[in-house]
């Protein structure tokens, strides 16, 4: 059993330790919280001991149910490996602990791939992970970027990727943020970031992005355009497409056009927080003109890595060597066959 | 075994199908859909028998693999009790249907309450409901009135209530529906129908509401103010809640201000489609000055009507007299323990 | 003519430097910016002479073409009047510059009373303010607020408000501040503070607020409930509203429902920035039962103070010691008759 | 004087109306209007005379306060040129109505290109309209990228344009179209229809468009790349831009990074309507590697048409031939120098 800890409960922090949990391989041995809240109340419920940042407000954390197991640099000595989900640009000041403890940990898309050194995709490069101390597992954007350009890359050959980026503004729970009623460029200059995100895992793609937030909270929208190697066809991108086990198809007689639609979609699924693992392609978008390919994804924020994140975590730990076995299993233990 | 059957699996018809297949003393014989869309494919699924309205378009259904089990009209004759889910003004065009059978059925909140002559809540007049051949479980926003009214009218008196309903623009999944950037009177006018309506459940309520659509989906806010028949206390106004099964306190401790916290809180407790079938009172609003009583309360419009068919579904059928009893069956069912 | 200053030239600053521009008896000594943006681009363009807060950003000012006039300090020392448009809680940090030239100032709503010892309302208390050094003209929701209890008041007695103020989230500019998809009760305790800021303007009114914020950003929505202290009749309420100069009545003729198409409306009536400087009572909504007065009335939250700035400036100055006839001079000189 | 009449007046009739007023050889004979709402109060205030479609409706008009000058036939039959402002589709059915007098008239982008034969530009085609009975001025979306196509291919040649159009989900004061929380597809294929409306007007061009629906009113926003042929660079590109009177460049030192700051920026220019009339691209975002150029630009829907509408009349009145004469009457009868 791989022991996991979960330093930063929150939005990408609780979905991994729910799907860590239903591995085989996997326990959660702890979780942290900063304050009492809603999460950590759930937390308690769901049986994961509860760690906390500051131990000199144990008593507040006792006072609204939550019992505390301990100091967080007590939860990392008891892990094999840490998963990192503070906030953006908080999880590199953790490094230090994780070191001084020799313990292996994995951060988010919102650090830097520097930090660790190594940006993973399971089915980009799971084999590189295996053993490594710390990996980063790329951002929601960035993992859904990459899995479908790895996959045409191998089956088709990419020569060049346009991709569009209009993201959602904020998480549904996440109420001070905006915007309200406006398209914010972020950034207002091109390339954005996310080009060179991809870049990380696919070094040899040559991709430009663009990137603009829009009042939505429910999913990102990647408008994307390859130019791909050779002619093909639209028949041959869906196969491929098909076959990843984590590309889904939005299938047009599901009458889906929207964000929201695919959400309650997967929703009336059942999926555990109506999460979609799975990028969602449209179907009815995919073009192919020449060798010029065109089609939609919406890639929700909250649930892509999640997966990535379970793999990530297996590699690291070293028994599994085969992304195929590894991805399988994580699959499969969460009952996740992509829409 | 009470047959029931689900005419409109729609954002209703498919929640109180999961319910009511939930019970002890319920089944599913069948549900209708007008289009092969992702609900129907849904349904197949679940294993719900899928009638169609117009049977002309069954070789449309079954090409998006969704076998046909006949028309809505063969549904209703193996039916005990149909609940109506279709679009406000529709269900009373199938009035006629039910008649032809003799059956059972209950209609929403979307339907006048002359058509079925019976307006239900649980809490309120589940008695009076037994035995009935028509029964309109009253909206989201009524059935969140009624129950709170009901509460302390019965423990403390409600002289008067001044109720402000600020309204989900749509639903989730809608997306034809705005306002995107807007408050919208909705009536202009004052009162709004919400008194009257909680009238046909509670005739002795002296209410007047007034109402307003905003650009939100998540749920309704209402702003309420109670004069009661006597002075009364915070705490004797918190422990009426508190004894109420479908009354759930969000404790300021779970640091909780808004409806898009709360619907994380209950995805994050896992109920199925995050419902919120309770009424979700916020604590700290809760304020008592004299004999005058304000609080907050958040309704989720999809939600809280659902264990409410159910009970009517009971009701109706007649084998269980005591509301309570029915309640309890129903809430234990769904493993439903108000926040 | 009253030398009058702006120190922050952004929402509120800007437009109270056009009305008071506007006014014979003032001029616009100039307007104070912390960075070289498009508001400073715009002062240029009107004329103002540009102070800035760092004087040491000189050279970026003037390199974004904005001729720099002086230091915020040299600013000072040129007016009479400094009408303070910083954000909420900086306000009270330029109160010893004020001090130091013994130079009269206005805050606004964001700070507190006890910094200016003084809360505006033209109708209320302008008599109050003649000769005073500082003022503080209270917020965009308690003016309106103010007007309206304050004229009932006098016309038929006010016994007892409740009024439920529905929020937008940000103004339209500011894409930072959510919400996108919630209802936030702000704050989540009743009441809420605009009870006891009306009562800096009206000591003696009985008023419990309940605040929320919704994700637009319009105008304010406020439904109000008022106890009267005798029987009056729709017609009396809407007589007093009628002969109030700032408070407008909102034709039902108009089809006008909703926020949005109120601002529409005094955008094509050719208001500068679209502004609704008066209460947009909605006529449809004013009901008497009895005692009990209803109405829905909207507030532009970035336009209804601007008036009353300059009214306060007036009266500091105190050559016009009737209220009366600045709130005429006010009205007149933008051309202003309430819709 | 050009005899203006505006049938439908609504979002960009009105503008229409207001902005042909402006011009030295054009006057509006009539406006129509089907309700008697609050832009027909408008239009009276304005002088404009008003014209309903059903002259049995006159009583309530006139109870309104709106005197009615005739039937829409009456109005038809003083004008030179009818300027069809309603809604998409509805303009069809006006066409006989214009022949059967022989009348001018322009359509608007919601019309066929086969409805007027004719589909125009300013910048584009102007003299191909000289003398025309029928033309259509071609949607906002279009016209945007019209213009910019247009300049770059003249003077720098363009192989291949794809755009991503992120649309606003309706105007401002449009409360019942959504979406509220969602992108929505539309249309869920590529390519959308927009590529082929720019080939009404440019018809050599090779372009790919993509379009999506997002929940916010003020601008559409297009990420758009080209294929230039010829390698160019960025102050080539600028040059293009800059020269063009109905180009904006918002300059990275105003701070503007999204649709909302550029609205309040023209507001606060006084621009009627806070009309935005030029595109507005984002002079930080316009990146060009090696042949390709990428940028951002903001399109006000409702206003960047009403200057195409003004020149499309005067070429088919026929007096002025030269499209450069009619575009700096039309730009400097409203003061309008780009941004
Ligand atoms: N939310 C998304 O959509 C999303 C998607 C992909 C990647 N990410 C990345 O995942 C990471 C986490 O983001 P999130 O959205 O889950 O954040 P979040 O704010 O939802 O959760 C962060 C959690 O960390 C806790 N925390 C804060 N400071 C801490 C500290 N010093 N020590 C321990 N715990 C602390 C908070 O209490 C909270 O529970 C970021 O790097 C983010 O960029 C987020
Ligand atoms: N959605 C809510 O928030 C809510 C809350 C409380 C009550 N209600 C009430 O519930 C009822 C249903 O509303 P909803 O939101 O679930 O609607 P919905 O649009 O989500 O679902 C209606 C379903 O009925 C089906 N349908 C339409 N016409 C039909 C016909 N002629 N025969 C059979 N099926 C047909 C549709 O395919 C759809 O599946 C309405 O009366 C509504 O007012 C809705
Ligand atoms: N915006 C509204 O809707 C509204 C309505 C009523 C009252 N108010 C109140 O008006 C005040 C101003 O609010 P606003 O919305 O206009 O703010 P804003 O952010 O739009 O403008 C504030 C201006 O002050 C400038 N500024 C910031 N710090 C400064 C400093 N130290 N010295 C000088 N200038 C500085 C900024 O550059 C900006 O131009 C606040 O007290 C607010 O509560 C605002
Ligand atoms: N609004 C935009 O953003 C925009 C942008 C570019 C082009 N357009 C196009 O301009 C046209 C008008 O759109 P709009 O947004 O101004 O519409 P709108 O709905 O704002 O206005 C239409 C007007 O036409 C009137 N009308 C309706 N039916 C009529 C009839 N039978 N006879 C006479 N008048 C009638 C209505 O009363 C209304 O005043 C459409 O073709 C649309 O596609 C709109």
């Amino acid at each position: 059993m791989i022991k996991v800890a979960i330093n930063g409960y929150g939005t990408i922090g609780k979905r991994v330790a729910d799907a860590a949990a239903a591995q085989k391989d996997m326990e959660i041995i702890g979780v942290s919280k900063t304050r009492p809240t809603a999460e950590a109340l759930v937390a308690v419920k769901k049986g994961y001991p509860v760690y906390i940042a500051d131990i000199s407000k144990k008593a507040a954390f006792e006072k609204a149910g939550i019992p505390v197991a301990g100091s967080i640099e007590e939860m990392v000595q008891k892990a094999d490996v840490i998963v990192d989900g503070t906030p953006g640009g908080v999880g590199e000041s953790n490094k230090a602990l994780y070191e001084k403890y020799g313990k292996k940990a994995i951060w988010q898309g919102g650090e830097d791939h520097d930090l660790a050194g190594f940006s993973f995709n399971a089915h980009a490069n799971y084999k590189d992970a295996i053993g490594r101390q710390f990996v980063r597992v790329v951002s929601c954007n960035t993992t859904g970027l990459c899995r479908v350009i790895k996959a045409l890359d191998d089956k088709i050959g990419v020569a060049k990727v346009k991709a569009v980026m209009v993201r959602r503004g904020a998480d549904p729970h996440v109420v001070k943020k905006g915007p309200i009623d406006a398209v914010v460029l972020d950034p207002p200059t091109i390339p954005s970031h996310h080009g060179p995100d991809v870049n990380t895992v696919l070094p040899h793609i040559d991709i430009v992005t663009m990137a603009m937030i829009v009042p939505t909270t429910q999913m990102h929208m990647h408008a994307i355009q390859m130019e791909l190697k050779r002619e093909s066809s639209r028949d041959e991108v869906l196969g491929v497409m098909k076959a990843h086990s984590r590309i889904g198809l939005v299938q047009a007689t599901t009458g889906i056009k929207s964000t929201a639609e695919l959400k309650e979609y997967v929703m009336d699924l059942g999926r555990p927080r109506s999460d979609l693992w799975e990028n969602g392609v449209f179907e009815a978008s995919v073009a192919v003109i020449g060798k010029d390919l065109y089609f939609f994804q919406a890639i929700h924020q909250e649930a892509d890595v999640v997966i990535e994140n379970v793999d990530a975590i297996r590699a690291m730990a070293g028994d599994v060597k085969d992304p195929e076995v590894s991805i399988k299993m994580t699959n499969e233990s969460l009952g996740f066959v992509a829409i």
